[in-house]
């Protein structure tokens, strides 16, 4: 049973480094496009949704690079408005044992956040669909397209379609036009039946206090203060990760559901990480698949984290991964060469 | 003391997706020579001795370009045929963390099929030569092919040479043209001196349940099926193998001999895998060397295992290591820059 | 407190076959510039100081090369002079698991050799500058580069220059001249205030007998032998390694002081190795980084294994990582995506 | 005012040796994706049509990239079904000077010929399209295809859609099933309004002998043939090319109309070829482009010739090129960089 | 007899399609550094000169890369700012055959526009200097740095400093702010010795109608107006370009004296151009050396023709060739391989 | 009719900036396999005949991938020792427009110089063959590889075996040694029944002057003075060529007999040279080819230049065009593409 799915947000042209090196350290940069909800809307198609972008890209050579490779992915770009402007950028220095990968941001005064997002008919947009996704980036833009965000998930509610918004709070984004994050995200978020979300995203938005000691407390305290402040939350979900080096992590996955139930996966290891990046919207994707196929939330939260366990084996921002493979890793059918 | 051994089977073409990338995710494709029987030839070679391949090849570009890396490492290639027809592929998706390696074979109907592996003259071909070895991928490509491995076996039986068999089960080649994969192999391995094969060959050849616990026993029941069923049998052998994730395994070696014993190396970890591909065919080669070299049966096995954790480390299908680097793997040697 | 620093030795070309291929697998080499005083001169510019590189090159588009890259990262190449002759070259495959990257070095007769190092005014040079910094490979490459460089760090000595001396012993350069290693060494040594050098260093220069258990227990030996034989001498220090695959090891520092002070770091793990080549130079400027700030023994020694861990996630010899990547390395700022 | 076009035929993938290389000369391969169809179907969609590409493709990791890449150039994909099978292949060595490029097929028995092209709707596909193109290569793959492409023009005919053929005559398809070209491909001619053929094309479907001394006479001869033959044909089309070297070439377009007329664009020099692959069916999409439009024969002439020319300069199969890129050819906008 | 030249303006970095492809036809993309300025000033470094750049650029890992190749071709940037922002860039589309190459500016809004420049102290750094080069693209930027552009060139003068000007007219820079063009660089002309413009920067710049036929014509009316309203302009020089094709054209200089003198070199065939980005630049600074050097004004002129024809074979911005290569082209030192 | 070829001389490895990059613009380098008689065998062995390459190459990685590469093309290397020492290495910098290719050597010193090009039983390896060859090269490289020369053309006319030289002079070569070239090469060619040399090669060795106008004449005087120098001497041959540019080249082969008959072909022009590299090498193999099947004189001439001008259009120094692709030449088989 697959669904219709909105994704609202801004492309990118990521521009990386090639393997381990230094930004220009050699002269060449390998470019993927990305983004918070286009990952996503890859993701959803992939996994056999009809997943619609939405948003608005530079009227150029590389914005139409973009939409591009969006439609290669099988994701309908016919409301991704081109129009004046730059496309935004950023460039990708990947790290290696106790050296970070590091993200420079070159998304300044965008198509994107000049256009506000584009304009768009949000009842007729809904009106044919079954969930809105959108991530905390798309409201960090800018007054417009916080906006546009408010009155998309609206629409969204009143055409009966679910709502999804994943945190992703990025200070430097809020900073650069002095936007009031808390007060945006709150009336955001009272829109949402389903968080994405750490207790970090919740302190900035609900300014409560931290004192609980381990990272399931934590999160547990964060879920119960969202249940109470935003009524149409049904639940709150998070991934929960160990980095000992940029090649060596783990991962789990943690709901938290409004009747109070706290559901877990176990923790699978990460040994040779090939690219981090994207692995929450991949994450994010596979709940939302869960849902949508009307899984049960705990075997939904193991698609979840199945699907962003196997984005960091995957270079570049989407996640090519299709139910096949989640399915395989869930059933551990073993990782000898499958011939 | 080196010898001169024939490797008959087929050379295929490898078009591997770049590092870990998904297939044709970037428009590029890194292409190696292969095909079971040829590694074990290349590294035959590498290890000093006279190494020959017989087959087929198509006769154009792709098919003379696979000569003419076979020439490279030093195998004389002048009884593989140039036939009409086309080159077999397979397209290689390198794996990582949880996600498998995948091989897309296109192999069916090559030349080397069409003309069932080329008309060779056995009896001269085994006269001059010490060994002859193939692989269970050389029957499964057909009636013409694998008779023309019994003709062969049989005529090098005749000339007092040894000959060894690699099982490589693909079941999906045999089903390609509904071969008799028990009756033909059961008739191939009654004329082997040397068996690289699992219990789980053993069970498809034999057809007896397999009831042990751990991998050893089930090894050695295999082993003790073998036996009885094959008079000329002396020597089965197999890798033992635990893999973590595509990058993080561990291989061991076993041998079974006809007076019961049954011989084990360590266990070594395999920390980040280069490439898994061809490793049991390096893995074959050294055991053939030792027993060429007329090592002890321990020691053979010992250089095999070297030789098959070594190959983990070399892109390609072939093994680049020679005497002198398994030697050094064995005596330890350190794995700091040699100078 | 930045300082200024003279590097005195040959610059190299590195020739390395990409990735973890072997030599000449595919037919591309990928180039770095190196050489153990370049290294460190790099690195001390990276950490802000005023570094000078001292020496010759080939007066071709090869040596101009190399200046270019030392100019690229900010020191001063007034004083390297272009002579006739040759660039010193290495080939560098690049090894994995039990397989170690190996070096053919193809420097002899270069035309830094040919020169003896250039024509210096080091009088002159020293009396601008704080700090004079040389390798073991400087004084093995030549009768008249030993003596150079004996000749510049008695014009250090004069000038109030602090001298630092990296061990480096590489017994296949002194071969290759019959050059007297253990004489010439300890005229050399006997000028340093600080040396980076290992119980093997002390054995060839002194030759007394190593019976110590522990690696810690064996640098102590070393160095206290070395603080009587060299009454200049007021620091020796090393990194203590452990490898257990060419990916995977571990560093520690250590430092013995003239007063009988033996400090350690603790043991960092490496897992993922990206280049393990230059990460003693790293380390080495780390070191005098901490000494020429006027930090503690104890923290320069810290810093320097920061730099020298960090300098393993980095390709090619020089070492791009700057102070605020030590610090954050020091500070344990984490390894997720810096954004 | 935009049209819809529907393009029935296979996809290929192009494997392609790096630069002026010959295959397999250094082991990579660059990877494009055409067919004559296709070829035609991108161009169109980026003319501003509704494309709509007809057929069937490996349902394998080769068949999706196929796919993807169509829909990145925007191509209405939704028609071509995945079926069992293998991807048709062709290798190309690109030449120079006096060497000229070579196609190595390796596309018998494809996913698309054993599919017969799929099972499609053909009077629904019609309905809805006001042209279909189909090219000689779709028959020359088989009985079934022949039929499938008969069936496709006949529903078109009835559906009032316009359509065009392009001869592309290719013995060695034909041979390889022993299909009698001439029958069939009259019988298909009968039912084109629009053909791209030379005389060569005339002279295999119609037999008659050609005497005559210039291109533009044979062509003209050729179409006389044609219209007497083909009573629904209106125009006959065709390039006549003039080769100096592989890198040296210029391009000219002839159409002969029903009532008599020859019209023929100037000879355009092309010094500096980049990709000839492809180039017919730039130019059949330019003239399919000036026909949906409606422009006067003449000027669609014109457009297609200048879309061949440009094609000559864009690396791969399709035509990357716009409307805007034609525009500016044809007012002779210059050649110095736009900025 | 070297001299010491400071130029003045924006360091970009280009970020180009591989070879004659697409932008972001693969998702690759080649970097070099470059900007008018900068480009002069890496030829007079080559070319034996002291060159200064001033100006300003992001303090981020593109600005320290910008710096480190500057410095690589021996540039002195101490007088570079490091200032908040972001780095300009441009995309480069490389053109083939009749499809030109296309440059997409991503440069608004730089970190060098946002600082005006950088604050210079700019009687101090004329006060060292015997040149001072700008081009039309610095004022263009906005009205700070316009001034800049007017206080440097003042402060050069009454240095005793000679000002050369290349006009460079961008008309979409100046749009971008509204800048009021012909006033601007009337003052900035008035202050120069050598401008490098043509008759239609004059247009811009003097209103005055043009009438004459040839190219030679139209250059000497224009720089008889340019003498007419520019007291201390002595010279005014241009190169005349023919395009037959992106890989096809030919170049020629031409000079005017204010005695009246018209000079001009002959007109150099470039068939196979490998990159005409900096052609300008590199004449430009051939004349400046020429200049400084004190030749006659006719092989000034001739040696900066040669210059800018070398260019066309060099990748990237910056000219490569030095003093030998220009002087080995006017030799005619033959094009057959040195040895 | 297919012949034995001997030829004895250097291999080199040629590492090469990408297309048409300055070397080590970036930091890459492209390996090709050379040398003057390397490429000769090579092109023969393509031809169809035993290509036998005797010399002496380094016993490391580097020579054993040079043998590698020559058994790769069918090359026989039985007798190419590995000896102690260092591979010759050349940089190649490929030129465009006016900017010469340039050939850095690094050669000195190699193993084939200090082993004299090995030590071989001449008489045994000319009893078995049918042609010796040698280039200029080899004597060039000191006195005991010019003996050597000398030792195995005797041996070769003892045996019956035809003897060819191409004179290839390089003065470097000659004065890094002091050796007499005039002597030596006069009692080399004394022995030579096939002579690859111009008139500059003749002055250089003959010491008579040059009056004559045409380039025919100055070959046609030369060659008079060969034949009255060299009794064995029966035909003197060699390329006109012209240069435009680097890309745009003409070529055309001369030869001269002793009975006074001057031979020539017609120019063939070269619009878009690849690989200018190993043409001699291809030239002199086409019309050692010619020769050892018996063809008229004309005819062989011919197939030199034939495989001469293909050579251009080659990268690397190896000329892989076969038998098929001169013959396609020569027939003009056109240079669309063959498919």
């Amino acid at each position: 049973m697959s669904g219709k799915i909105i994704c609202f947000g801004e492309l990118l042209l990521r521009l990386g480094a090639p393997g381990q090196q230094l930004l220009l350290q050699t002269p060449t940069l390998d470019v993927h496009v990305g983004g918070a909800e286009a990952n996503v809307a890859v993701s959803m198609a992939r996994f056999g949704h009809a997943a619609r972008m939405v948003g608005a890209v530079a009227d150029n050579a590389l914005g139409h690079a973009a939409l591009g490779e969006l439609r290669r992915h099988g994701v309908d770009v016919s409301d991704v408005q081109s129009v004046p402007g730059r496309m935004g950028l950023y460039f990708l220095t990947t790290g290696a044992l106790h050296r970070p990968s590091e993200v420079l941001y070159d998304r300044a005064d965008s198509a994107f956040v000049r256009a506000g997002g584009g304009r768009h008919d949000w009842p007729a947009l809904c009106a044919g669909s079954d969930w809105l996704h959108v991530s905390g980036i798309t409201p960090a833009l800018g007054e417009v397209s916080a906006n546009a965000v408010l009155e998309a998930m609206r629409a969204a509610r009143q055409a009966g379609c679910k709502v999804s918004f994943d945190g992703n709070y990025r200070p430097s984004l809020w900073q650069s036009w002095a936007g009031d994050a808390p007060r945006l995200l709150r009336a955001i978020m009272a829109e949402a039946d389903l968080l994405f979300a750490s207790h970090r995203d919740m302190q900035v938005v609900l300014g409560h206090e931290v004192r609980e000691d381990t990272a399931e407390q934590r999160f547990a305290a964060g879920a119960r203060a969202a249940f109470e402040a935003f009524p149409h939350l049904s639940q709150m979900t998070a991934t929960i990760r160990d980095s000992d080096s940029v090649q060596q992590q783990s991962l789990a996955g943690i709901t938290a559901l409004r009747d109070g139930r706290l559901l877990q996966t176990r923790r699978y290891t990460l040994a040779g990480v090939i690219d981090r990046i994207g692995t929450g919207d991949a994450f994010a994707a596979g709940v939302l698949h869960g849902a949508i196929e009307g899984m049960p939330v705990e075997q939904a939260l193991q698609f979840g984290v199945a699907a962003g366990c196997l984005k960091h084996s995957v270079p570049g921002d989407f996640n090519w991964m299709g139910m096949a493979d989640v399915d395989a890793f869930l059933a551990d059918g073993g990782v000898d060469v499958k011939r």
